[in-house]
């Protein structure tokens, strides 16, 4: 179904909006959401830059809902990062292309895509969603305590309740695998009880600060598309012989991601 | 809370609806819902009984998806279970206990609780829910090909387009961290590439069939007493301090499980 998309329904991520992972696991990349978290984002690609989670690691992983990684010892200096950035749990919709699906969602009034991110909206305001793989900030109880140091990823069931309560800043587009398979960690919330059992991360950078040559380059369907409400129509109601009833639904979790690696 | 919640709220698990799993991995528990889907789950008792299971292993680990053990290879007599059985995809609601949740669903006209299980009903019709830790019988083409020889579990997003297209018969209770973390298989749908990458299960018994004093007990919280009713609506409206906005919703694959380890 993808591969009959027209080139004109797709379109190239900027890298800028690109971060790359090396880790003991494998590299992960994920795409960031400055449109929804422009000051979050700012954050993070500020302590990206600047080496923040290099030497770092995965501190943090509990099933059924969330791996963690980067600095919860505060051993790093922060540098030219904010220690504390405004909550962007929701913002304006007005301005945002709202792709709404027609099933109803349990927890929102509306649900769909903002430019290839999954999405819930109501009463003006809109949001991302957390479905497997959105990266959000940690945060403490504060909610301007999400500043970057320690990202997080879901890892299972939708964990829908934590929307509009932390930021959130974008989707693994590689390496949810190598994620989610980390080992459970055995303390409180997953944490792991020792540093040993951190899986270490490298190094952490923004694509487009990589020499072009050796950047990953990734494209994306527009949800805009004719060819993702094809795409979603095609798994609300599926055709194939083995399917003996068709859902005629979906969830906006379980709608496939649009993103593809070029190169 | 689940502390608070008196004795009368408890049942003890009928070890007979009880399957141990011994595995590379660890061990594994799963309940069986025999109200549910009584021929798959009598067809998967023999083969447990008759050793169908012992030396086999997990096959297949798709990511955000299933993981999947048995035998594809047929190596494994099929003993006295039969070798095709009528699908359970659903079953009239008449006569079972639904405790429904008090939001929409997006699959569903109703969903809730039947005995611990999540479930979805409508028209009539009742099924067990695709959520987390979901065990199912793995089919072909033919609906009534899923006889048990394989069986699989939710392993990430609660693939709900999956419900009354596949006999559920179960959930894992306890040895999900072991199973989701699984490496994922390199081949189509998540299948290992080599017989040497599947991690080998040992044994499997029914729990009624271990010496009392071996058995691992549970018990769960009846999802028809006051204080499952109470823990659904702690979790749909959070009162914590780090909760800044409490969901007002609840997905049924959200609900904690209500089983517990008692021994």
């Amino acid at each position: 179904m993808l591969a009959e998309a027209p080139e004109s329904d797709w379109q190239t991520v900027d890298p800028s909006d690109l971060v790359l992972i090396e880790s003991a696991r494998g590299n992960v990349v994920f795409a960031l959401a400055p449109e929804m978290a422009p000051k979050t984002v700012k954050n993070v690609l500020t302590l990206t830059r600047e080496g923040f989670y290099d030497g770092t690691g995965f501190i943090r992983a509990q099933d059924n809902y969330v791996a963690q990684w980067g600095d919860t010892d505060a051993a790093h200096s922060l540098g030219s990062a904010e220690k504390t950035v405004k909550a962007e749990f929701d913002r304006e919709a007005d301005g945002l292309t709202l792709v709404a699906l027609p099933d109803t969602d349990t927890y929102a009034e509306g649900t769909g895509f903002i430019d290839g991110f999954p999405a819930a909206w109501e009463d003006g305001r809109a949001w991302l969603a957390h479905c497997y793989g959105m990266v959000g900030v940690g945060r403490d109880e504060p909610a301007d305590s999400g500043n970057g140091v320690e990202l997080y990823v879901v890892i299972g069931q939708a964990p829908r309740h934590l929307d509009r309560n932390v930021t959130l800043i974008g989707r693994v587009l590689d390496g949810m695998p190598a994620i989610a398979t980390l080992p459970r960690g055995t303390e409180k919330m997953g944490f792991y009880a020792t540093k040993e059992e951190r899986a270490p991360i490298s190094r952490v950078r923004v694509v487009a600060d990589i020499p072009e040559a050796e950047r990953p380059v990734y494209r994306m369907l527009k949800t805009s598309s004719a060819s993702f409400a094809k795409l979603v129509e095609a798994r609300r109601n599926r055709r194939d012989p083995w399917t003996k009833r068709a859902a005629g639904h979906i969830d906006v979790c379980n709608v496939p991601s649009v993103w593809q690696r070029v190169r």
